[in-house]
This record gives C-alpha cells, sequence and structure tokens, in this order.
C-alpha cells in the first residue's frame, strides 16, 4: 500500500453546457492547495473541519462554493475537495490550471476510485461497481450494480472465503503438525464445506449469463424470411429509423444492433439478413452471420408475414424453429402484417405443426407498421427476458465470472484429491488457488490473509 | 414582487460524461423535500443549519451528498439544496422523478436566475452576466462578464441614476410647488448634470462597439485579389480545414466566418471573396457581400500576393485600401506567399504609394502555408484589437447600449428643452423617460423609486 500519494484534481462534472462545474481535489495537500487558489471571507481550509461548506473566491475568475473532506472520512479516504464554479470551458480551464501551479497533479481516469480502493473504502469489486452505476441506462443495470457497489456481492463473497479459509486454516494445522500424525479436519465435514463451497461458485459464475444481459442488455434476435417485416419492427421497437427498411427482399445483409430500455429493462434487439437460400455471396454471409446472432440470442423474435399462404407460413415457421435451441432459447413468434390480412386477426393461428412448435402459445398477431399488438409484445418480452424482478447477486463482470470458474474448478479438484486420498499440502494447495482466484474479485491480498486466519483462529504462539 | 414561489428542481450540470451530477433545488419547500426524498444517517435537512453538507442515502437509487442553504443566504434567495449523486443519466431521472412526486416543481431555463433577480440577490445586468459568464470562451469575454456580474457594471449605472433621480427630485419638488412659483433648481448647476449624464450615457453606449467584439469576438475581415492565400491564411489561423482551399481563383464565394482566441481574445475572422471585376454573376455577389463585410469589420487583414510583379502589387494595395475606411478601422498589410519569393524576404517592401497608405509600417511578410511570421501577425492582432487590457465599464449588450442610448436622446431633449424655456412638467417627463430606460437595464422599478427619491430627500410630509 503507497500512503505517499500527491495531490490530484480533475473536472467531476462533463464540461458541456450546464450551470455549474465540479473540480475535484484529493490527497495531502488538497486543503492548502484550495488555501492557495480561493480566498474566503472567513476562516481557511486547512482550519476547517469535515464536511464544510465555505464560499470564496478566486481572484479574477469566479465565485466559488468549496466543499472540504478530511480523511478518512472522504470518498477517496484522503483530505479532500470539491470546488463548484459557473460551467464555463475557460473557467473550468484556467481553476484546472491554477490548481496545478498551486501543487496538483491532473488526475488519471479512475484515479479518485483507484485511491478510494487503496485506502480501504471500497474494495475492487465495489470499485468495479462505480463505473456501471455511472452507466447504468436501466432499472434492472442500475439495481444490480448498486448492489455491487453497496457491498451485497462483495458480502457473499467475503461469507465464502470466510469458508475456504476456515478449511484452509484447519488442513495447514494440520500440515505444522504433521510430524505427529494428527488428524485434525473431519474429512466428511469438510467434504461438506467443500461442495457447498463450490456450487456456490457455480451457481455465481452461471448468473453471469444473466447479469451480463442485464448489464449489457437482453440479446433478442429478430428472425424471419426476407420482406417479412423484421427491419420495420426494429423500427416500430426503436421508435426511430435507424435500420434500413425497403420493400426489396434481402435489404438488411448486415447485423444491426440496436438498444433500449422497456419497463426497466434493457434489450439489445439484433436484426438479421432474411433467412433463404441465395445464390448472392453477400447475402449467403449476412445469412450464415444471422445463425451465429440467433446462437447468441437470449430471446428469438420470428417474424412470419401473415399475408403469406399457409404453406409458406408453415415453412417459414420451420425455418425458424430449426434454428433455435429451444432448450436455451426462448421463441417468441410474431404473425405480422395483420393489418394488410382480411378477415378476424385474432384467429389468426399457423397450422398445426406451428402450434405444437410454440406450445400452448399461438403466435402473437402484429403489425410492426401501424403498432398493432406492439406494447403486448414488449410485455411478453419483458416477461420472457426474466430479469426485471431478479433478486439476489448477479454476476455481470466477466473476469469475476472467469474467476468463480476457475476457484470452482480448484474446489473440484480439492474434492477429488480427497476422494483419492490425496496428502493435505496438496489439497491445501489448490485450496489456496480457488481462495485466490476469489480474492482477485475484491482485490484482497490472499496469502497475508490465510496466515491471518491461521493465526488468530487458533493462537498458537509458534 | 411575487414572494410565494413554489419549489422548483433541475439538473445544475450537463448529463454526459462525468463523475458525478447536481441537481438543483430551490423554494420554500426545499428542505423539507429533501428530506421527503434523502435518507441521512443522522438528523434531518429541515432542522440543519445553512451551508452545511450531508451524506445520505435514497432508498434504492444512490448515495448523496447534499449541500443545504437557508434564505437569504442561497444563489436565489430561498432555502436551497444541492444534490450531488452519480452522473447516470438513470440516477439523474429517477431523482427529478422523486424530487417531483415529493412535491417540486421542474423549473424552467433561467428560473433560478430570475428567483436571485426577484429576490433582490443580484440586479437584472448582473442576472444578464451569469449567462455571459457561463458561455465566455476567452479572458477578454470572461472579465468583462464578470465585472458585470460582480457588479461594477451596475453600480456604475446606479450612480448614473442616482444623479437624474436628483435632477428630477428637484424638478418635480418645483412642481408641486408651481403654484407658488418657486424655482428650486439652479439651471447652471442642472444643465452641468444633464450634460455629465448625457455624455456618461453616450460613452457608455460607444462601448458597446469594444463590448459586442469582446463578448461576440474581434470582427476580422481578410480581404485580397482572388488566389492571394486568403482561405489558407484563414486557415492557418484556425489550424484547421474549414474554408475549401484551392488554385482555382475564386472558389471561396461565400463569406465564411471562423472564431478563435489568440492570447486571451476572442476574434471573429471572415474569409471573403476575391476582389476583382467578375462577369460571373455569383461571384459578383461574394464581391459585393465582401464590400459589406469589410465595412462591419473592426480590423482588416489585405493580403498581397508577394510573388506578383510590383505592377499587380500596387494595384492590389491601392484596391484594398480603397475599400477601407481608416478613420474607423485598422489595416494590416501582408505580402504572403514570401517563401516563394526569391532574394531576401525581410526586404520586401511595396512601392511608394503603398508604404504612404499604410503610414509608418509596412506589409508584414508572412507565408501562410509555411507559418513564416504568422506568430509576429497575431501579436499585431491582439495589439490592434485593443481589447486585450482594457479596464473599465464595456456594454456588452445589445438591450443595454439600445436603453443607454435611449437615455442620452432623452436627456438631449431635455437640455435643449432648457434652452428653449421649456416649462418644468415636460422636462420632468423626458428625464423620467431617461432614467425608465435606465432602470429597465438594471430591472428596477422607476416610478416607485422617484416618489421614494423625493420623499426621502425631502421630507415633506404632504
Amino acid at each position: 500500500m503507497d500512503h505517499f500519494f500527491d495531490t490530484i484534481c480533475a473536472p467531476a462534472t462533463s464540461v458541456g453546457s450546464g450551470a455549474v462545474s465540479l473540480i475535484r481535489i484529493s490527497g495531502p495537500e488538497a486543503l492548502s492547495v484550495v488555501d492557495r487558489v480561493v480566498r474566503f471571507r472567513a476562516g481557511t481550509a486547512a482550519e476547517s473541519p469535515g464536511y464544510s461548506l465555505k464560499f470564496g473566491e478566486i481572484a479574477g475568475l469566479d465565485e466559488v462554493l468549496v466543499s472540504l473532506f478530511r480523511a478518512p472520512h472522504s470518498y477517496t479516504g484522503e483530505d479532500a475537495a470539491e470546488i463548484c464554479c459557473h460551467a464555463s470551458p475557460f473557467i473550468v480551464s484556467s481553476l484546472l490550471d491554477k490548481l496545478t501551479e498551486a501543487g496538483c497533479r491532473l488526475a488519471e481516469p479512475g484515479e479518485f476510485t483507484r485511491r478510494a480502493f487503496i485506502n480501504g473504502k471500497m474494495d475492487l469489486a465495489q470499485a468495479e461497481a462505480v463505473a456501471d452505476v455511472i452507466a447504468a441506462s436501466s432499472a434492472a443495470q442500475h439495481r444490480v450494480a448498486m448492489n455491487q457497489l453497496r457491498g451485497g456481492y462483495s458480502a457473499e463473497l467475503r461469507d465464502l472465503r470466510k469458508q475456504l479459509l476456515e478449511l484452509t486454516a484447519l488442513m495447514e494445522l494440520e500440515l505444522d503438525f504433521s510430524e505427529e500424525e494428527v488428524e485434525f479436519a473431519d474429512r466428511s465435514r469438510l467434504r461438506g464445506l467443500l461442495d457447498t463451497a463450490c456450487s456456490h461458485c457455480r451457481q455465481l459464475a452461471e448468473s453471469f449469463r444473466l447479469g451480463n444481459a442485464i448489464r449489457n442488455g437482453v440479446p433478442v434476435a429478430i428472425v424471419g424470411a426476407p420482406n417479412s417485416g423484421k427491419s420495420t419492427l426494429l423500427n416500430a421497437l426503436l421508435r426511430d429509423d435507424r435500420a434500413i427498411v425497403s420493400d426489396v427482399p434481402g435489404t438488411t445483409r448486415d447485423t444491426v444492433e440496436e438498444t433500449c430500455v422497456i419497463d426497466g429493462v434493457l434489450f439489445r434487439f439484433i436484426d438479421t439478413a432474411g433467412i433463404r437460400a441465395s445464390e448472392d455471396e453477400v447475402e449467403r454471409l449476412g445469412i450464415e452471420r444471422t445463425f451465429r446472432k440467433i446462437s447468441e440470442a437470449e430471446i428469438v423474435l420470428g417474424v412470419i408475414d401473415a399475408t403469406d399462404a399457409q404453406e409458406a407460413v408453415d415453412k417459414a415457421v420451420e425455418m425458424i424453429t430449426g434454428k433455435v435451441d429451444q432448450t436455451h432459447q426462448k421463441l417468441i413468434l410474431l404473425a405480422n402484417k395483420i393489418d394488410l390480412r382480411s378477415g378476424d386477426v385474432s384467429q389468426f393461428s399457423p397450422s398445426s405443426s406451428f402450434a405444437g412448435l410454440t406450445g400452448e402459445s399461438p403466435a402473437f398477431p402484429i403489425s410492426a407498421k401501424t403498432g398493432q399488438g406492439l406494447d403486448e409484445l414488449r410485455s411478453a418480452l419483458v416477461a420472457r427476458a426474466g430479469v426485471a424482478f431478479v433478486s439476489g447477486t448477479l454476476v455481470t463482470n466477466a473476469r469475476h465470472a472467469a474467476a468463480l470458474r476457475a476457484a470452482a474448478d480448484s474446489l473440484r479438484t480439492v474434492s477429488d484429491g480427497l476422494d483419492r486420498g490425496l496428502p493435505n499440502d496438496l489439497l491445501a494447495e489448490d485450496l489456496r488457488s480457488a481462495l485466490a482466484s476469489l480474492g482477485t474479485i475484491t482485490g484482497e491480498i490472499t496469502t497475508d490473509e490465510v496466515l491471518g486466519e491461521i493465526f488468530s483462529r487458533f493462537c498458537i504462539g509458534k
């Protein structure tokens, strides 16, 4: 840990329009730098208590409001200040000049949060959540990121680590006394703890699929025959005009991805090339890409042209269902262009084979062009996404998911080793590896802690 | 004055990138609204003193830092709060929702400053300066706007109004006692006060030319024969590529305006069509526009092709100087393409007629293409602009300039009336009109004040 930080400054608000800008300062010299730059009506920053607010003047530049914080009660854990000035690019750049002249260094990206981590104000997972909270654009994203920022996820990892540390401590204690051939650890208890921890790691790692869907958007592929209205549907869902729409079959050759928030859930819509046999090389590549995109989606919207003859409808349904992995993916069939179909639209139903494939639910009658049925489709999407009201911890970070999978693998190895009667020192090695993997998530330094755990719990005094 | 305000809220920082966002709340319910939305660890906003800073939580949304202010010690003069949250668009919009649910109304543009004006925290001229301070992109713009914001300009207007009020009070007192045929006001003293006030108004109104140049940029026209390198020069000064540059004479048919800051001064460069006799209708219109633009400029950069023969140079100089109003405009002649001229460049000098026209200074030898001589040109521009170190009050606002001109005109009428021996009530009318004009600048309510001035100074008790 490096306690010998310099003092840094940076704008904390975006420079653009707006009434005020906030400049953040942190480090051992933060308060004296403020006194060098700002003249207060009474008193100085250096003699002010933490959590105080002072009105002052920067000669020839601006009148400012300064918030003062004292270590460790600040975001970074250091002495810190926030100067609130008028939001003029001229003032902000002049003020930064004055602060650097007074001894500050311009902060690097994320440096305030890095200091907060190093000063123990938050762990690594929480520090990572800060960026997620700021980037959140849907209620679900925000909820998951806030849980992580507020330490809910870290607490769960801490529990997990605690169990593993207990196991490791028991095993390492045995090692210390190995000449005396003492077997401290109860093997069946060991196995129970191991299996619980292992399945917990796996479960967290698996939550990444959902967590990632929430963070980056639930991937929804829109597929169907050429000219079935996929792009029109995408535009209707997004309510703008990014994809190219035309009446010529095969217009959308590349895939188009767009995100939008429906009822607090972020969706990532993937418009795809129409599926059909094609001689055109470029179009064929587009169709291949469609197949790959379909395999990555959580939900597949299969668009059928309701104005087609029954035979064509059945063929389209067969083509779409053939490409969907029904065990991992959710298919929603849509009977599009229902506004152009004569007769009672609510009666639209594909043939028996179609009904069989979609289970109890027939195709949704919609019109991407008139908007008919789209509200029902939106509700169905939110319901199928299954993320709107998820509670508990979700892993949203690929690094964490990888670490959790590595930890689970190490624990599996320990478990196998126990079965094969491997010696404790080998088992302890894999346990330490699992701990190290978990430790990378919250940024703890594993070896020191393992030792600390042993001595604090056993007080052997050796 | 309307004291029965509701409570308003709005983001005070631009929503974009950035670490934090600031939401401003002002009005009688500001502190209790904060308590409805934010849960503090200890105490409430309503029981906190002004100028305090509290850390709190918005359930399920964010952890925030709240600055609290009590009337009248806030920007608006009302109870107020600023909530500093994470800069996520989701958090900002959710927080605004919560605040409106808790009884706030979303503020209209400028409403906080409008309240500051109505609550007497600043006058109208200062309120107008807030926008100028925020928009300032050069040091000179900023200095003028800050002087206005900090009330330097208002104080000057106040002095002026005070003189006029004294005059008016004297005249109105005479009116009240007119049956008694008393002449209170000393006519020669009246005339002295009038002339001083009138010339002060004119002087301020005239400072608008300079003030406007500072606020909107010093207009600099770049003129010269076709293909003399005007666009290349503009690009070199701007260091980017917005104007079309080509070797075909007459490329820049429309005028191009670009601003840039040199040594703290904002310049507005006007690239113009080449001046020459042309058969082409469109080009002829461009040249006409050039002449108009030249007349609006403070400084004219006359570009001469130094590779031309002496005869062509002399002709170009004559054409340029013929279009410049040498009493109001400053001409800087530039000998461009000096890099292409063989021989000693420092010896470049136009013929005697040229030297005579430019007075003691010969043409600046430059190369817009290589950058040679451009630093010297920049220094010359700043020196000629004459705004870099301007002190005293400058009017930067067209509304103010118009009001000052109107006031001066009214005062002139009073002065003429005095000469012609017009009765006091007619003179007083024009004086009140001058006061009303000045009053529109700072937003004072004139008639109430005139009465107030009379009664407070004379204490007649009538």
